[in-house]
């Protein structure tokens, strides 16, 4: 049997760690895939900038471009992330008959659609099991072991960075600078953090896990998404004393809407979680991804979401898959957007809301306060008085109602005279 | 497009669920396929029993095996359980040309060569991902996703019921005859309960998973097996006094032995693992697999692990595969046993345990116990002394040994004057 060749374009700490596996389990990897399977080359950005692999000189290139359209490769792992040239690579690759592996969630949530189509149109397969949460196989279950089934909703901790914050201002009381300064320290976030902490990473797989769950065409843009630079001490509080916990969540979900039709809400926000919810017990910068489904019920898939080695086995196991694929000379499925679903804005997303308001302790407030809800058509679940005199805190928890009702009710209780500050609000999920 | 036919053996409480999502998902599985998929028939004992879904009394017929060679069924769902008639069924219908999606986990532990075999021969495909937890993709995810990477250890709890009981031991403090009345009233026991109790059928999940895992063939009758029925409300307590509780694991691990080859060690057993391990908070009846691969770390899948609707909804991502690939006439990956790697014995195999003692209380008892110990060379990482006079307890845990020599030590630690009564013995995973 001829050996499969792949190119590796990026040796950073994904692709090193590609590289590595490539080279230590080419024994097990032969006996998987049915041939020999065989670094043609990697391409890097510096011929001899520092490694955390070896790598023959003879394999290295510059010329990334080349790489891509060489015609004696098989398949082309890119592991360098970002829109372009990444973009490009891919689909020079495509046309040169390649089949591809990427690790790329910007460039799937922002561009998906033409990736697929020139996979689609060149006949090779374009797998990505490492854009969304790095080690854990999610991808995979989505596309193949649930495609029987009719998923309902996708709930995931897809981003370490913005976990382990929260972790940590939820174990220790820190507030949100401080615990981010602790990250930076260990690693775990970088030194311009915006990409996680505004929730951007986060949209990205979103948008991709939408896209597989419901057999649609969602992108980044479609993705509501608010970070957690504003979630407070107080707000982590808050979910404390109602036996809850504040995480970041990417949520996919299908929603009926008027005219019997069903429609997607894909959203990023900080959500407080009771803490019997499975995800709540996911610690440091772990992620899960928990997933609703019809006949399955609920399950939950949990993992290292980054780092180079875990990133590196999700590429490795698509590769394997694909490379099974060109020898059989077969293709596996490829995009699946025929339910065509539309994507809800924010405001018609049903949701939940937790509110947390300082208050003048005088009679009457609790009723003004009801009255909001009720003028906005949102019911309240629960209501909590606690404290006296200055300290008088009013915390309520709402049923269900859309977002734009639940944001103009909050609207309204931050001008009341006797509120005296709205101090924290925050979307729930689950039975609080 | 021709439609796909799909035969389904057996109507019971999987069987009528997969009916029903071939009926109802009919719109979603011919898009996902590429194909309608369609019904040609079903099998049963008897035509008029009373069933969970309506299936047209054309379609029904007690002769399975004629259903199973019809030439124009291109895909046999096998949901009967058991050995016979199940294997010679599924060996008709490979031979007849079908591929073939099934749940038999007893079959597959037993035999499951003879299947492989004939799906090779034939040409088709042999899915089992509803054998083992449910719902729960875990086959998927060991024979693709991992498939770059080392699988080093899988733990698994794979028995609902088992867990169930287990579980309210720990929660209500009950005995283990007092939770499995409890467990059998509410269904989630069998009247009985031996193939579940006893460890039977976890082991049959151990030996798919270990085969998967390792790339080796390893039966039913290579998994080591200890059920639950003996686990006291003592070993509870025990557990909880050490922030530990007890689960019954299905472990399937790499070992390495003399001469620098790996072995398997499979095995059933009860097990102590500390409450922060993922595992430990698995409750009530759900499944949930735990798997330490070297590259991607720590994974864990957590789900519904029985019941008809979860099982069907694996079996129907089965089917969507199989009938993709029927399509595009070709085939997913067969067994992959390569590296055929043996099987230790339970004696060889490397563990700790957790031994508590009821002892004399007198001077040189600890001693006493510490000399039994390392007379076996079984290093101790702490022992507790509790109680006095004739409250006295030792409470000792083990350094890693073989299961021989900690089987061995406790076996004079019974013989032993000053030990009164060895109150309970249990194997550790995880760090206490």
């Amino acid at each position: 049997m001829r050996p499969l060749k792949v190119a590796v374009l990026g040796c950073g700490s994904v692709g090193s760690q590609v590289v590595r596996l490539l080279t230590e389990q080419a024994g097990d990897l032969a006996a998987r895939v049915g041939a020999p399977v065989e670094l043609a080359g990697v391409a890097v950005r510096r011929l001899d900038a520092p490694r955390e692999v070896d790598v023959p000189q003879a394999l290295l290139t510059t010329d990334a471009l080349a790489l891509a359209r060489r015609d004696d490769v098989d398949v082309v792992v890119e592991v360098i992330g970002g829109i372009e040239p990444a973009r490009s690579l891919i689909l020079a690759a495509l046309e040169s008959g390649a089949s591809v592996v990427t690790a790329n969630k910007a460039l799937l949530a922002e561009d998906g659609a033409t990736l697929f189509e020139a996979a689609e149109k060149a006949g090779r397969d374009l797998y990505y099991e490492a854009a969304v949460a790095g080690a854990i196989p999610i991808l995979r279950p989505l596309r193949e072991s649930l495609a029987g089934d009719r998923v309902t909703k996708v709930m995931g901790i897809v981003n370490g960075t913005t976990n382990y914050i929260l972790d940590k201002m939820d174990t220790h009381g820190s507030g949100f600078d401080e615990a981010l300064a602790e990250a930076q320290e260990l690693g775990y976030a970088e030194a311009d953090p915006t990409a996680d902490v505004e929730g951007f990473d986060a949209a990205a797989k979103a948008a991709i896990l939408a896209s597989l769950a419901f057999h649609s065409r969602v992108t980044a843009n479609d993705v509501h998404r608010e970070g957690i630079s504003d979630v407070t001490a107080a707000d982590v509080a808050s979910a404390k004393a109602m036996g809850s916990v504040v995480k970041l969540l990417a949520i996919a979900e299908l929603r009926a809407v008027p005219g019997g039709d069903e429609a997607v809400s894909a959203r990023v926000h900080p959500v407080m979680i009771p803490r019997s919810h499975p995800l709540a017990s996911v610690r440091e910068a772990f992620n899960a991804v928990f997933v609703e489904s019809e006949a399955a019920g609920e399950l939950m898939f949990y993992g290292r979401g980054a780092g180079g080695a875990p990133t590196a086995s999700a590429v490795l196991g698509d590769l394997v898959t694909v490379a099974r694929n060109r020898i059989q000379d077969t293709t596996g499925a490829g995009e699946s957007a025929y339910a065509d679903r539309q994507v809800l804005p924010m405001g018609e997303t049903i949701t939940r809301y937790h509110v947390s308001l300082d208050v003048a302790d005088k009679a009457g407030v609790l009723a003004a306060v009801a009255t909001a809800f009720a003028e906005h058509d949102v019911s309240i679940q629960t209501v909590r008085q606690e404290g006296r005199d200055a300290d008088a805190q009013l915390v309520v928890v709402s049923h269900q109602a859309t977002d734009a009702q639940l944001a103009a009710t909050v609207e309204v209780l931050r001008g009341m005279d006797i509120v005296r500050d709205v101090t924290s609000v925050m979307r729930v999920e689950g039975e609080l």
